[in-house]
């Protein structure tokens, strides 16, 4: 995982945190231009007065900055319905390392006229440059939202509900997460969170968004018949209303939090073609047996992006070398990236 | 505009023309990788068989190739919808000048490893290197398909009907384009292309696509009542079939060609706020007087990209000079750009 932002030895942290202004917003063409310390979930609740959202969303939004989301190119929940931030990041500022500032701060959605300098600030982690100041294309705050929260007796299974889903659901599908049963048993031993369907092998959230609830309710429940009269899906409870949509979503957030309660974690961000991604969890608990405590799978399954995690009670050099190079040596034979959404690993 | 594949002295034209292959084209992540030699349609007719489609489309499609599409970073119709080549574009191979292959023809959805090279080459127009392939990330084919063609009698007007649209009809909206009364004017006389609604200053085309034809029929209706009791449009039709949304997008893909019936044309791509894209099509005319034959605007609303041309019974340096550098001072003082879709003008 990334880790940039941890001093090892003398390196010098720069923070951008009072660096938190929003300089402009187009409420015709829904761009933003703000300072790269703005804290992404402060500007998300900037746009939800103007009726519009981040083409972004992430487990960190209390915390990360827009600079730091560019810098390393991040990805999150939204990027199935609204693209990377390579197509929806419109301009940018960048200090050089000799101090000269290269103005890029474009607010056009279109301009072809020399190279796009800024792609190469886009996912480079500060190596090249600063960045300071950010504008983007904000899409419209979607009148209705709803996440369904179901569950699976196979990956093959997952599978075919992720197909069925992007078919049934269109145009109106913003998100198709999944998480592992063992996970789900991390949720509840670490904090307490309650399954709220029967026990499965995997659970998916799928979240809608769109400009009618008729329609949107419509589709998701004509999906939902189909999931379930084919069996693809065992078990599943829906969500319209905020405090609910909030609950269900935190059973996929707060895996995280949860692993970091379980011990020491190992942790990967991997990109492979989606009908693979869970055969590497399971082989490599396969592969580390008894040697690790918990070896677990979650993700963005409309990316192909998994996240696997590996806890142990203790730092432990023994399996870290049981499970490197062996991961990435898997991760380059079904020509996956080792770095889906996390930073280039520069270090 | 571009031009680049026109020799002028002694330049060497490279074609790519037998470079025509499909590579592999993957059904689950919707990821096609193709040579760079294959022309737009036939992509998009391989691609219809397996209900996917490209995420771009322009009028050239018959003859452009793909390595060329991304080469210029063409906008297109889709753009709108889909977003840039930026996002879509997952990989290329690319030839260098000292005859290095560059291959960076990855599949995958997000990859964060290293800087992200492509981008450089993406519409840079062959001056750092050779497309010879790419793969890119195709959407599903809507189920629905609807056009309409409305007549607006103001450029605000016609604004408005855009805010109003991107309410309404939210995700299925897939394309916003406009052409003036002038343009109709040269359909007319040098296509004998008939308008088929009443005669307005404004002409807009919209299409939707969407995963459900009753739900998308439905928000139209409500978006077309909106926009029609409130005045905004004055008069329109709808088409729900192929032939007839043929005939109602030919007005406006077929602008370009009408023009070139009416004499020699001076053509700009011009990126600016789009509350601003029509006024320099008024200041133009105003600034010209009877120098030029016809001064006409179309192009892409939702993107703020404007196609300002100019028609002259021959070439015409007085005219030119009249032109230039006017245009390039108005879109530099408005914040715009002079090559919105069309190539860097690095010649």
């Amino acid at each position: 995982m990334v880790g940039g932002s941890v001093p090892v030895f003398d390196e010098i942290i720069l923070s951008t945190s009072l660096m938190n202004q929003v300089i402009t917003f187009d409420s015709i063409s829904g761009i933003l231009t703000c300072q790269a310390g703005c804290v992404l979930e402060n500007l998300s609740q900037y746009l939800d007065e103007k009726d519009f959202i981040m083409p972004l969303d992430l487990g960190a939004k209390g915390s990360c900055h827009i600079g730091g989301n560019v810098a390393t190119n991040a990805g999150g929940l939204r990027l199935l319905r609204y693209g990377s931030l390579r197509g929806t990041v419109l301009g940018l500022e960048v200090v050089l390392a000799d101090g000269r500032v290269l103005n890029c701060l474009a607010t056009l959605r279109k301009d072809n006229t020399g190279y796009d300098l800024k792609q190469i600030f886009i996912g480079s982690e500060g190596t090249l440059g600063v960045i300071t100041a950010v504008s983007i294309l904000c899409p419209r705050k979607p009148k209705a939202i709803n996440v369904a929260f179901l569950g699976c007796n196979s990956f093959q299974h997952l599978l075919e509900t992720f197909q069925c889903c992007k078919v049934m659901l269109g145009e109106i599908l913003s998100a198709f997460e999944f998480l592992d049963a063992s996970c789900m048993k991390l949720l509840e031993k670490h904090l307490k969170l309650s399954n709220p369907i029967g026990e499965c092998e995997f659970y998916i959230v799928i979240e809608t968004a769109g400009s009618n609830a008729t329609h949107d309710d419509e589709k998701l429940h004509n999906f939902l018949e189909e999931v379930m009269m084919s069996s693809l899906v065992t078990d599943g409870t829906v969500a319209t209303e905020a405090a609910k949509i909030k609950a269900l979503w935190s059973l996929r957030l707060r895996v995280s939090e949860a692993l970091t309660h379980d011990g020491y974690t190992y942790k990967y961000d991997i990109s492979l073609p989606v009908e693979k991604i869970y055969d590497l969890v399971k082989d490599m608990r396969g592969h580390l047996g008894d040697m690790a405590k918990n070896v677990v799978g979650y993700g963005h399954v409309g990316d192909g992006n998994l996240h696997l995690d590996i806890t142990s009670t203790g730092k432990d050099p023994a399996l870290q070398a049981a499970i490197e190079p062996y991961v990435y040596e898997w991760t380059s034979k079904w020509k996956g990236s080792i770095s889906a959404e996390h930073g280039l690993r520069l270090r």
